[in-house]
């Protein structure tokens, strides 16, 4: 017996605001495990969805520091996005979130999307040190790893899905 | 002395349709001769444009095989993509233009964008043979691969503008 995961669109859309990635996601599962769903996800985020996908997602994203609940389609998605920065937010101060906002903007009038990066753990110091380095990338490397930071965030929030799946009894036992 | 072309943002637009590119552009300029034009041209396009930038540039080309006069907004754009194919459709059959078509369409379906090639000089063959290499490419790589043949196409439209314009007299007399 394998348990398996039935996840819905709008669950990954929560993950990775990209319509195409919910919609290969719904139709690649259920999955049996957290791995073999993370696995389909790369798949679909690298091969599959293309560049006007990766923008659609990176807009569904507040910029660091800054509330998710106007960007954000998905309350999921914008209670997560609060939790991932809770670090660099307890971290932060008037002067140094002063600071984000104004490089925010910087980073968005260059590049043309929000600067993302998978928040988890990091200070606001640490997060100021990376988007000043960022900045000077070539937009086509900034877009690439922009995308690379989209799908540390899914993993992420994918793990959180699968936990909250669990403990409220939603596997369904699937025979092998 | 020096002879410099001064060219107009709409000249610019006509060999690459990127507004940033053709503002950028004309605030660079003017040139004092080709090659310096064109190491402008590079350093805007790969450092300045975004990813936007690129996207607006590509979607102002027809696809290959195709009449440029619904997608150009540029009437001599249009007129030098029709020239930069002369070799491609003076080498297609009835069957090889079909199935330059059908590519054309599961191209645009994968990436989003139009199949990007510098044309000129190229056999429908050819082409027939690179747009069924590189539909196996991940999207992130083919964007970067198109933005080089947008290049390559800008370059040699510059050619022809700066000929043009050195043809009609155009070219002002600066004091060194």
């Amino acid at each position: 017996m394998n348990s398996s995961m039935v996840m819905s669109e709008k669950e990954w859309l929560a993950c990775c605001g990209s319509a195409k990635f919910a919609q290969e996601m719904v139709s690649a599962g259920p999955f049996s495990n957290y791995q073999e769903a993370v696995d389909a996800a790369r798949d679909i985020w690298f091969n599959k969805v293309d560049v006007n996908g990766w923008l659609e997602a990176f807009a569904a994203h507040p910029a660091i520091g800054e509330s998710a609940s106007k960007t954000s389609k998905s309350p999921t998605s914008a209670q997560w996005s609060k939790g991932e920065q809770s670090t660099a937010l307890a971290t932060a101060t008037d002067a140094t979130l002063q600071e984000l906002y104004d490089w925010n903007a910087h980073y968005r009038q260059k590049f043309g999307f929000v600067f993302l990066i998978c928040a988890s753990g990091r200070s606001t110091p640490e997060i100021l040190a990376e988007i000043k380095r960022r900045y000077g990338n070539r937009p086509i490397i900034e877009f690439d790893l922009a995308a690379n930071e989209q799908m540390k965030i899914t993993e992420l929030r994918m793990s959180k899905l699968f936990s909250a799946n669990a403990t409220a009894g939603s596997i369904t036992k699937t025979p092998h």
